[in-house]
């Protein structure tokens, strides 16, 4: 049986995934890069950018399972796909976009784009396709199992759609990073999970690099 | 120069302190015993009941510091010495309301609780004398400090107390307890700390017993 999985989602110790006044020029908002400075200093994180060397570590461990593991499908919402919300003629460029993430996105699968604004599937370059669908949590996994098949499907973000996942149970593994900087505003992943603990074995290791890997995983 | 420190104060994954509907029977709230578990079952935790054994590594290490730093004063919000807000007329038997702790508290040094409505101290057996002053943070300190002598000076929570004393960067080390649930509602610590880690630095060390040791050290 395929596993629903969350990986290198970055927190701050305040629980926020993302800051404020996100835009094209700020993907992250007033956080800016710092949730996510662990792993560009990882060897998986460097040669990403196409770079050498790197930490080869514990964060190294869990960032490279990114690719690794084989997976066969991802979800994602709106909110982690584009800058904008709302109808996607609400932004003049916007219909021209195709992520952050250029011509090659780091996917290279299908990639099932929650919206509430569905619009034409976008085949990039390296095997990607975002299709954008208005589904139920639920629904939306049934079409990335089956583009998958036997492999597994991420979850991929933001905070929102794992915040819904995660209360539905819906994920078998969730991989969290918890980055020592209190961010203070932006979206927060907690709220709505009280007693989530009550369905899934929790793990806390922390890094030298500073970062704590807090892993979920949903009991038998 | 003495310093000022909040020792072994749990909080949620989520970042509560505590939880909701906090009554004399129940101190926590809804949280129950959940966020101090860990100490109860260290060496320190067992010896404050009267009991033996217990865990005997970084858990312990921490918690037995209560004691062996040699604090010569405390200063905490009417949050932890009490169930009540308000007047303490507000409820019938408040007046007779002597903290938590019983007969010879485990502070064995002055105590000044933070309170919008003072009474007349209360001295208690082992040392402990309870003062309560409607005080700012500074005041307060200045208070304790001069209570306090060499020695340093504990901030005890709750919550609300420590969050205002981050904020006025009055506090030199924090050492925080994060455990490993979601609590989902109380008093969040982190509200309004935008930035902290700008003035200090952070530490994350993990536990084998599932918490995180969360510590700031204010820069030099």
């Amino acid at each position: 049986m395929s596993l629903v999985r969350v990986q290198n989602f970055s927190i701050s110790l305040d629980g926020f995934a993302t800051g404020e006044g996100i835009s094209v020029d700020a993907p992250f908002g007033h956080a800016g890069e710092r949730l996510h400075e662990w792993m560009f200093a990882t060897r998986f994180g460097r040669a990403m950018f196409g770079g050498d060397g790197g930490s080869d570590g514990v964060d190294n461990a869990f960032a490279e399972r990114h690719e690794s593991l084989g997976i066969g499908a991802e979800i994602m919402g709106r909110g982690k796909f584009s800058a904008s919300t709302g109808p996607w003629t609400d932004l003049g460029t916007d219909d021209e976009w195709r992520g952050w993430w250029g011509d090659n996105p780091p996917f290279h699968t299908p990639v099932f784009v929650l919206t509430h604004h569905p619009r034409p599937s976008i085949e990039m370059e390296g095997g990607t396709v975002f299709h954008f669908v208005d589904a139920s949590p639920q629904e939306a996994l049934a079409l990335a199992r089956e583009a998958a098949g036997d492999r597994d499907v991420r979850l991929g973000g933001g905070a929102t759609s794992i915040r819904e996942f995660l209360a539905e149970r819906l994920v078998d593994v969730a991989h969290l990073v918890v980055v020592p900087i209190v961010l203070g505003r932006g979206i927060r992943l907690w709220d709505g999970l009280e007693g989530l603990e009550a369905d899934y074995d929790v793990e806390q290791v922390s890094s030298p690099s500073g970062v704590v890997h807090l892993t979920f995983t949903r009991r038998g």
